[in-house]
Formats: C-alpha cells, structure tokens, sequence
C-alpha cells in the first residue's frame, strides 16, 4: 500500500470485500467518495449497516425479507395452487416483473453445487418438502431454477425428492429467446427448443 | 425498482454513487454482501464513516490526511530545496513508491478545468505561490502534472503564475515510456521523445 492516511487504506481494503472490486477500482472509488461525495460515503455507510442488520429470510419462502414473512407470503389473493422454484431473490423479482405468474414462491438461496458447500440441506429442500406436504392447496410446483448444469441438477433432485408425491411437476420451457435469430442460437438451445417444440395453433 | 425489501433498495441505491458502479453491479454486491458477508458490510460501513469523518487536507500541501499535517510535511529530513506539484494524492503516491524524489509536495487536487469549476483558486495556487514565496530555501519547482491536455493547461498557468520570480522551474520529462516500443507508441509521445532528446552518454 502506498503512502495513504490510515483510515483511507482501511477503506481502499474495505472496498475490496465488494465482488468484482479489484485494488485499482477500490482505490479510485476511495479517492472519488473521500475528496467529492463524503455525504454520500456516510449515506452509504448507513445503507449498508441497516440492510446488514434488518435483511433477513422470510420464514416461508426464504426469500429476503425485513419482515419473519415476506409481502408476497403475506398476500391472501395469489394463487395457492401453484408453487414456483427459484434459485435466488434476483429470479424471484424477474419473474414478478413479467407478471406471468400469480402464485407462491420458494426460494433456494442458490443451486446444488457440493464443491461450494450447497447441498440439500443449504437449499432448504426439507423446508420445501414440509411446506408442500402441509400446503394441501398446492397442486403444481413449477421448477424456474436457470438452465445451466448446476440448475438443472437442481431440478433433477427436486424431482427425485418429490416423486413419491402426486405434485404435478413442470419446468419453464427452454427455447429461442424472443427476439432471437437462430443464427445466433447455440446448438444446445436449437435442442432444447425443437425437443420442446408444440402444436402450433 | 424489483420486488426487494426496502432496507436492500436502499442499499443498491446508495451503491449507485461509487464511480463505475451501475444498475446490474449494485444489484450483485448488495445481494453478494447480504447474503454471504453481512460482518463484510457493517465493516465497510465502518471504514466509510471513519473515512468521511476524519480524513481532511493537509494544511501545508494539501494532500489528504488524517493529521493538520501530513506525515510527508511533518518530516525534518527532505530537500527542502525541492517543491515538486501533482495532480492528486495518488501521483504522489507514486512518485513516493518510485523513491525517485525526496523533497516536499503540493497536490492541487485536480488541474485547470473551468467546464467543471477547477479554476486557480480551486487547484490552491495561491496557497502554492504563499509557500513558495515564505520558503525561501525552495530552489526549484518541478511541475509532475499529467502529460494530458489538462495538465500542460495548468503547468502552463503555473509557470506563468511563478514567472515573476527567479525559482527555477522545470517539468518532468515525456517520452518513450520503459519497456516502449517505439511501434506501440503514439506520435505525441515520439515527438517529446525527440523535442526532450538528450546527450548519450
């Protein structure tokens, strides 16, 4: 470290706990916050200790909540026959923004990947189990974790876990993108979209 | 804004004021923060706060510092005969890591750019000229602002600035950086090379 007062080292280090902050970046970010914007620093600063200390899980669907139960597990009017799966809080928000889907969620806070140390138990598969089993209202768990490898173990053990139950299982289709030119398309979507492919009416 | 809790669009917004820091990277730190460094946060929030708090101007040279004085100004043992003026603390910074240069600084905090309200006033040249003027063992100012535009523009109003009085001004040289190839160079850059040529000894 260079010739810095001491509580900007700390910060230029504190800064680079952020993903994707590299020592240059921490730096400038430093400089830029200390010498134009220290109202913003201290804004931050708030930001961050408030959502580190009131963000939590809700009790229900794992989602991040600053409530035991999150607002959408608190509505009344969505649909209770249907749960979906999703591996994180980003996914849940996407599909809400589409307004295409109106029941519950559960989150899973990731994907299946042992080598990361998420296993069953990390994913809160019990929980997901427990709740579909007391949930007799639930008659569809629709399967939205991405469709990657990691994502797709995540459905199959999904599947393996819930097949002695008379859920119906689906998964979101996987296909050409709207917009998509097939020129552009990788040969593993091409599959997955002819696989796929449905009467067209 | 997404379906997320209150205390983590707070946080996602306050990301926003780093520089370089957009919509999609807020979104992932905050939730990379939240969800797997939340003593991370609260240390960041910690280091902003004692940052914003406590690091101000040195009086004499203007660099940050937690002190009145830098540890830099505070030293007994450096030429005093030298005066050497940069752009920002982190030029010093470097200028310091090279070991190249022992007297004294002044850091402007910025060079000559009336588009952004960076005038003489705001690059303390007054405050430079009163130092120069009351130190009367500094012999020699060496200008160590940018080879941009900008820095030219301000070495120029510095030397027209100390024109008036016998210091002996002098700029650092711009050429062929170390390890430049002369076909990776621009032709700026080989024409100080050439204009700055010196004896081969």
């Amino acid at each position: 470290m260079l010739n810095y007062p001491r509580a900007l080292e700390e910060l230029i280090t504190a800064l680079h706990i952020m993903p994707g902050i590299g020592q240059k970046t921490a730096n400038r970010i430093a400089f830029d916050l200390i010498q134009k914007n220290k109202q913003g620093a201290l804004q931050l600063a708030r930001a961050l200790t408030n959502a580190a200390e009131n963000i939590k899980h809700c009790q229900q669907c794992r989602n991040l909540s600053e409530q035991d139960l999150c607002p959408i597990c608190l509505r009344n009017d969505r649909d209770r026959q249907k749960l979906c799966v999703v591996e994180t809080p980003n996914d849940l928000a996407i599909i809400e923004k589409s307004g295409v889907y109106q029941g519950y969620y559960f989150v899973l806070m990731g994907h299946l990947s042992p080598i990361d140390g998420m296993g069953p138990k990390e994913l809160g598969l019990e929980q997901l189990l427990d709740i579909i089993k007391k949930n007799t209202d639930i008659s569809e768990v629709i399967l939205a974790t991405n469709a990657t490898v990691e994502g797709d173990s995540t459905a199959f053990l999904i599947r393996e876990m819930l097949k002695d139950t008379n859920i119906a299982l689906t998964r979101i289709a996987q296909g050409v993108p709207l917009g998509g030119e097939l020129e552009m398309v990788d040969s593993g979507t091409i599959m997955h979209a002819f696989n796929g492919r449905q009467q067209f009416r």
